[in-house]
């Protein structure tokens, strides 16, 4: 039996004391005003016993984190159908997803990069009657915490300065990949990104993922099925082009934020989310990524 | 002494005869609708004397052969400050100028790319008073022709479908390399290549590239020297990923558009422009090329 | 308790009715005159009991399963080192790994594909007193069966007409990321790949992976992160730019030859071995991978 | 009428006090020993004039500037057949040819990257009675000078260390672009790259390319129409990825190559070399390039 209170409180100090925590990221001024020195993580078992270290309970922008949540809502809503829209492979491109969605004539390769997100998020805008609405009432259900809302500042400023999802929704809408207007899916998008969460709500939010698709309350979101195939994809596919790295460092399924969040899971034992905002060089924050590594070496446990 | 009239008399048969024409442009309505069977040539040489055979005075829509005419009114007024936005290299590409642009920051290959052609526009959208009439009073000035306009049904077609040119505009706006608002300098480049022009009115606004920058009315429109370097980006990059063919065959300086129309010269003797609305697969005009091609091997002239 | 000699009996005819099959390699006669109706699953699972259908025992040529063994091999001799000179991130890429070698400076994307496996073989070469003799050694005492020998025919027939192999291995040495000659390296490849197995034999060899490094023998061939790190890569990378699809669908750690053989474990569960010579579009079994398809979804284990 | 001999006389001084010169090919040892201060240029005009300044008759490697030479050969055995094996576009790219060859299945973009001459050596393997020594005997007959040889210690060293040409000729092979062994072909390429000629030797070798296909003796080499295409070839594709740039900047048809030398023409006027051993970033000779944008400039005279 892993006593995880202490294997955290063992992890937080060595993280804490490392001189090297990677960069907040600055593009936008809500992310680059938190300080470097935030340090989380929360875990919740199988049994639903939670364990907590440092802030677990202060909220960050959780960004790409949300597109797993959009990713099981379309799923859930669509079934299989959705693969016909975007596929399920690594992309293994730091640098040029506009390229590969060029070539490869505008189906993106996965759901988890930006480019298959907004496909994601553009089915969304087709099949819920208030898309943004019913979306945070998802994630509302998924972590029963009606607490949980979008920051209008941040989705704005994504909204002004966001030219690169532009250029990639415009493709997307040239390749006749995109059913909605162009302004009305980012609008979508730019507000799933900008949902400020904390490490606790973010295990609950991906507890379904670790319980064959039923949430704390036993409610089925996603059939066994459908949660095996998203956390195969967030394990080949969740960490951007370092999902190798993190896969062969840490071993479990996951996904990372650009506010420096991760959230990782055991199928059947346990789901964690870290908070450092320092991000490395991939842009996947740094001391997360060792505190999730340190987490599987010291409990010998890992999907592997 | 070449009978320039002779040779061109002798060329149109032999073109209009051809039972491969290529496939009209079909992605607006105004440019789907011109008939395959148009066919026109017209050459002004050194002396002003005109030669012209087929509907050599019927409008068709210039646009990419515009991009030739905005790089000149660019070129003179920034002088060679133009090329810290813009390079001057043959793209090489068939098919992904977003990859491209994406891998090079941001910097556009040349001004004869789409994306070297909207950051063209953004400069003289900085650069003129009121841009879109200043752009036509420069053209009729070079064709000494006040008649010219623009098509406003055809640039509206274009603002609403050109989805690929936002995802370009975009692009560049995300690295930095577009000044001006997306929407203000597409619509300034959308008006750009949706000028109807015949070939009658071509040779005269193309006469300067061929007169070392001094149009008709022996007004200097560039420096000698600018001059030569605009004809040399229409050699190695004027027809797409064609400008090797296009050198190979005819070897002379030219630009082609999408509504079939060439504009092509010999630096000191002529300047000739052909109108076929069918293109080959390269989305260039396909009698045109070889209309120009009998040319330069009937007159046995190039620049090689 | 899952009865997995029901489940193969079940999943084999199924399998073998199906009229789509796939392509039998041919670039070289030893892999072409295999026939297509060959078909066999094996399954060793934990407590070492073995389930069988179909030709469980006759032998195939491992191809591209070996270059696991290889990585295990050289692993085990170097440690981490080993990634100075790969790297662990999916290719992504169906078709250019010359490409994707070129722009990042011949540091194979992974030890899977075959430039990494190359780089592998040449690791091998330097650190092996007798390289071939000594990994068919290794291959022999993972396996506990001294009868696996290398198959010269196979492995003359890459010699004479595996050019992209030597373009590959040229390119490498070009970027200094090989020490020893071209010639050598590829023979000690060739001849790694030109191994006769069965499945029978495959899942002891692999046994190792499922079990924390240790063989059926209970020697220790990896540590245990050794082992995870493997079995994370082979997850990521194992079905050259189908491995997320593997993932998706299959959701276990694998590695697939041009034989037609795939070998997949579930950590602490089983080892499991198929083959059946028809290849999908991507190279991989096409029956091969919807048997292990069946497998995960049957038994309802799987990784994920 | 221009005074070419003082032109050339105000060029050398201006370029030999220049203190950024590049730097010289390092990765042979015969290269690498040449003094950085060495510079010539020698014209010849159409009245088979000549003017010359600095080492004009001192012997250097000619490297690339020989594809042109053994393409004119080839062109003229196989007269247009030669293109369905080789293209005429510029690749437009720095790093990637073996990318673009992978794309391209095989096909080289041109006959002046190394893949195009190297398809172009295979020809003439395949098409010369003694390949080597035929070649050889071209090269003498075209500057009517038999003391033209091959320097067997430079094309050695090429033999042993040029690892990129091996990958090269074998990805060409296995895409059946080869006809020949690689080993023999590759011999054939490292001799012709290893031929030491002089400015003064080279002006002549190339006076066919600018007086329509026929040498200082008057012999036709080439047709007319083949040498215009050779130039247009040689005008796109001439400088690797600054074609552009020496289009742009020089405005003549051209070759360059890494031992320092360059040749270029105005067709019909004149012939011109220059050899300055230090390279630029692109691998073309820096002053060697200057000279010659000063000698268009200075004279008014280009193609454009």
């Amino acid at each position: 039996m892993i006593d995880y209170q202490k294997v955290l409180s063992e992890i937080m100090p060595r993280c804490k004391q490392s001189d090297r925590k990677g960069v907040v990221a600055s593009y936008i001024p809500e992310l680059a005003n938190v300080s470097i020195d935030k340090f989380a993580m929360h875990l919740i078992d199988a049994s639903k016993n939670t364990y907590a270290v440092g802030e677990a309970t202060e909220t960050f922008s959780i960004q790409s984190i949300s597109k797993v949540l959009t990713l099981a809502q379309a799923f859930a809503i669509l079934g299989s159908d959705i693969w016909k829209r975007v596929g399920v492979e690594p992309s293994g491109d730091p640098f040029n997803h506009l390229s590969l969605l060029e070539q490869e004539n505008g189906i993106p390769r996965n759901p988890l990069i930006n480019a298959g997100a907004i496909v994601v998020a553009d089915i969304l805008v087709s099949n819920l009657k208030n898309p943004k609405q019913d979306f945070l009432n998802f994630v509302r259900s998924l972590t029963d915490d009606p607490g949980i809302n979008f920051n209008s500042a941040v989705a704005n400023s994504e909204q002004r300065t966001g030219f690169r999802n532009y250029a990639t929704a415009n493709l997307l809408k040239s390749f006749g990949n995109l059913e909605n207007d162009v302004a009305t899916v980012l609008d979508f998008y730019f507000h799933q990104c900008a949902i400020p969460m904390s490490c606790s709500q973010l295990t609950k939010a991906f507890y379904p993922f670790m319980n064959q698709g039923k949430c704390l309350k036993n409610k089925t979101h996603l059939t066994q099925t459908q949660t095996k195939r998203v956390n195969s994809i967030m394990l080949t596919c969740g960490f951007y082009d370092e999902a190798g790295e993190f896969a062969f460092e840490v071993g479990l399924p996951g996904k990372s934020g650009v506010g420096g969040g991760i959230v990782a899971l055991l199928p059947g034992k346990y789901c964690v989310a870290t908070w450092s905002p320092g991000l490395n060089a991939k842009g996947n924050s740094k001391l997360g990524m060792e505190a999730l590594e340190k987490l599987t070496t010291k409990t010998g446990q890992s999907i592997f």
